[in-house]
């Protein structure tokens, strides 16, 4: 039985200033919450019914996270979801350091401003896939631990590491380490760049592309090309989660 | 000033029980509507704010589209969005017939059940860029003209055209017309399949992939590699909006 004080702290990770505050976050459903129980995230506590409990129990008592059963009710109130699934954990969100070690030695995406919880967390899922273990974002781009982007990583959360940072100070102290590409719309077509293992791919905003406080940085502007019709109305832009998979793609082709 | 009767009938088009009955659409947003205004679409009325109706009188009198000011408080009211900008459009919903002659002739998406508007909207965005004309949807897949699909097009839904149709029946009929390509996890790599200009790449559910009972019409199967790394854990697969653009684009590689 939750108390109304434990079900209003819960809800009120659904918000940024309350999960900043006590250093928690959100996620929901089975198979996110077993992604996250096998990887570095540590455990507050798990919300979840009887059955999960049951059928998780070992697991909980080898990773030492402890659990609390509740009834369909209480998981609807305290739930962010349409329709809760079985499971809520409550996990710390951990602190992470940039090991400038990395740079000039992994292929690594740098987010400038990206909004969308949607395209964040599909950006991470995609990071996941092509082998990606860091995102650099800049202090603007949307919080990894939103449960609308920790939702849509699929639980690619528990293995890409997150880290938010002053990108100008950033690119200041790497720009001479390893390659930085940013995406523009008048850049080399993507087909010609010769894939990188071990450069930075900067993403810039949805509406407005990489700021232009950051552009002197790019060493090497890219684009997809937009396949050529005789219509004359297209489309300006790709979506940005989208734009990153195709680059992440032909970046990740070297064998 | 908008009557009950008006309001509710606009607001009752976010649902698709009523988009169908009304066979109506909402578009909104500036950038959207412009759009639309240069397209197919049959508009039924424009609902904006003063200084838009201005700024379009002339377009709206050439294109005999109707226009009714409204102010901030009636926007609110009519909008399914959060942050309502400027204008709203009823449109029709226009009557797709499937040519049967594109068929060998074009690059053709068929969506099998695809469920998330954001995915949905995307994909249509997608094709837009790639110059892909034509998206058949199995009568499952999320509904186009619903407004959360609608605005993730950004303006796409103008120039694409969306068919929904009994799967099983389309591909009887076009088997021996064209190639078709199906993802799946174990495919041939994407890599290395050759690019087709007028095939028909067949895009399965977010969670299932490809119906079982369409699966023998497919004639190739193609897949994203998985990026190889040393962990033992790896996602199971990518975003079906992000798998459908990296398959696109290279697709679409062929000069």
């Amino acid at each position: 039985m939750l108390t109304q004080n434990q079900i209003k702290q819960i809800r009120s990770l659904q918000q940024k200033k309350f999960r900043t505050e006590l250093n928690q976050f959100v996620a929901e459903g089975p198979k996110l919450i077993e992604e996250l129980i096998d990887s570095k995230y540590t455990f507050d506590c798990v919300y979840a019914k009887k059955e999960w409990i049951d059928n998780h129990s070992e697991k909980l008592l080898d990773k030492k996270i402890s659990s609390i059963e509740i009834n369909n009710k209480e998981l609807d109130r305290i739930s962010g979801l349409v329709s809760p699934n079985s499971a809520l954990a409550v996990l710390k969100i951990p602190e992470e350091n940039i090991n400038m070690e990395i740079f000039g030695k992994e292929l690594i995406l740098v987010l400038d401003n990206i909004k969308d919880p949607g395209n964040m967390g599909t950006i991470i899922r995609t990071a996941d896939w092509f082998g990606i273990n860091h995102i650099i974002c800049s202090e603007s781009t949307v919080d990894a631990y939103n449960p609308k982007v920790v939702q849509a990583t699929m639980g690619s959360i528990a293995r890409v590491n997150i880290h938010y940072t002053d990108l100008e100070k950033l690119f200041s102290e790497i720009s001479k380490k390893t390659s930085i590409y940013g995406t523009f719309t008048d850049g080399v077509n993507i087909h010609d760049v010769e894939a990188d293992s071990k450069g930075v791919i900067v993403i810039g905003n949805e509406s407005n592309g990489i700021s232009t406080e950051f552009q002197s940085f790019i060493h090497k502007r890219i684009s997809i090309p937009l396949f050529k019709t005789n219509d004359k109305k297209r489309p300006e832009s790709l979506n940005a989660s989208v734009a990153t998979a195709i680059i992440c793609y032909e970046f990740r082709k070297i064998k």
